[in-house]
């Protein structure tokens, strides 16, 4: 099968100008099948200022009301999204900007209510993906470029960005030999939090099981490690988990960053 | 050759949610290939004052700043786009929200500054269009829904949304015999501008010339009536000018508005 790189990127690389642009240059090189999944950002939270948005919470969680819909809709699915778009043309590469509504790629369910209302939100399994005509998209040599959002009965929904990424892996690799890779802060997993070369290159199965008894894991890197497993068992064949400006390096076979494999 | 309609909305319909869902609804019952084309609304307006971003003009004509064009990326290509996609895919129309940069699908040039600096204005012509993909999204059962948008070297650029039709109408008048709609405020173009019922049924080039020699025809309707030939001219097979409300019987034969052939 053919390889295909997934790649999501977050606000740490969205917020910096430069960064992006360097992180977008080298996305533009990869000669392979490739979606990228941005997520949000400080952008959203300015914009939302000006115009009297303000993120309301409940317990801790964030809650996506009617004008935050509108909000992120406008920022995540129109100025982040098309100025990507129009950036990575500019560098020879077919990007198209979608939300899961587009081309109806991610069919959502909206969260039910249960002790929190969080609003506005989609959840999703890679059963809600039209991996068919995204298939055809790659076929075309057009690169999907989504947007954390998705939708459900005629309303666009919030959407996690990392879910997205993961989601849209596991549809996909019936088709692919898929590489998920999570950009992030770090270089990689570390072994050691407060030691930045202590990153862990290879990942599987046993060495994490023997990691995790050993409790040597940070509570900030557990939830992404669960997802890159859960991804892994559902027929993805590698998660990488690095820092996006080493996304070149982790396109290849020796990694910079955390390779996971079955 | 298949039929495709080609419609292009404005401000009338997208500022009223009634109007705009009676159209939406109409707009997926049509059993054919088609595209739908969004103007701008005075929502941009709204939303751009609360942001502090104030319209100039120059001589009496907008111009698109940095702010404003920020503005209209995510109003335009963000709140209003994704809106219709997620109503449209409700109503069981497989939508797909695209600007000219998403697929390279409308490549334009920044206007020239001569006498006036338009600013990140996009002017296209019917090569500016990628009808490749275009054509491969419509044999998908896609259904493109445009944002009055379009790009050049890496940014998006601000481009009438009558002209994204009609440009689109031509180039894929090689595919398809094409029925370009405008819908706009009145049931079509009125011999007598106080009478709403002397609506011209028909127009072709020699009547066209014999109404305009009678100069009956206010000024508002010229430049619609110019373009209109223009497309004709260029081999689109059908221009109709009429109201949004009549968007089903003006895809019949026998039609409401002012049908205008070669």
């Amino acid at each position: 099968m053919n390889k295909l790189y997934i790649i999501k990127i977050g606000g740490n690389v969205l917020d910096d100008e430069k960064s992006l642009k360097r992180f977008l240059t080298d996305f533009a090189t990869i000669q392979a099948p490739k979606i990228l999944i941005h997520g949000g950002g400080t952008i959203a939270t300015k914009i939302g200022d000006q115009l009297g948005i303000k993120s309301s919470y409940v317990k801790g969680r964030r809650i996506t009301d009617a004008p935050t819909l509108d909000l992120v809709t406008m920022v995540y699915g129109g100025l982040i999204n098309k100025q990507i778009v129009a950036q990575l043309q500019k560098l020879g590469c077919n990007a198209m900007g979608l939300t899961g509504a587009d081309g109806n790629m991610i069919k959502a369910v909206k969260r039910p209510v249960n002790e929190i209302d969080y609003g506005f939100v989609g959840d999703i399994t890679p059963d809600s993906v039209n991996s068919t005509l995204l298939y055809f998209l790659l076929k075309q040599n057009v690169i999907p470029i989504f947007a954390p959002l998705t939708y459900a009965d005629g309303v666009i929904l919030n959407t996690n960005a990392d879910t997205i990424a993961s989601v849209l892996a596991v549809s996909l690799s019936k088709h692919f030999d898929v590489r998920l890779i999570y950009c992030f802060e770090k270089k990689g997993v570390l072994k050691d939090i407060t030691d930045e070369n202590s990153v862990i290159r290879l990942l599987d199965a046993s060495s994490y099981k023997q990691f995790l008894s050993q409790g040597i894991f940070a509570d900030g890197i557990l939830p992404k490690l669960e997802n890159a497993f859960a991804a892994i068992q559902s027929g993805v064949k590698e998660v990488l988990i690095g820092e996006a400006g080493d996304l070149i390096k982790n396109t290849r076979e020796e990694t910079e960053g955390t390779l996971i494999k079955q």
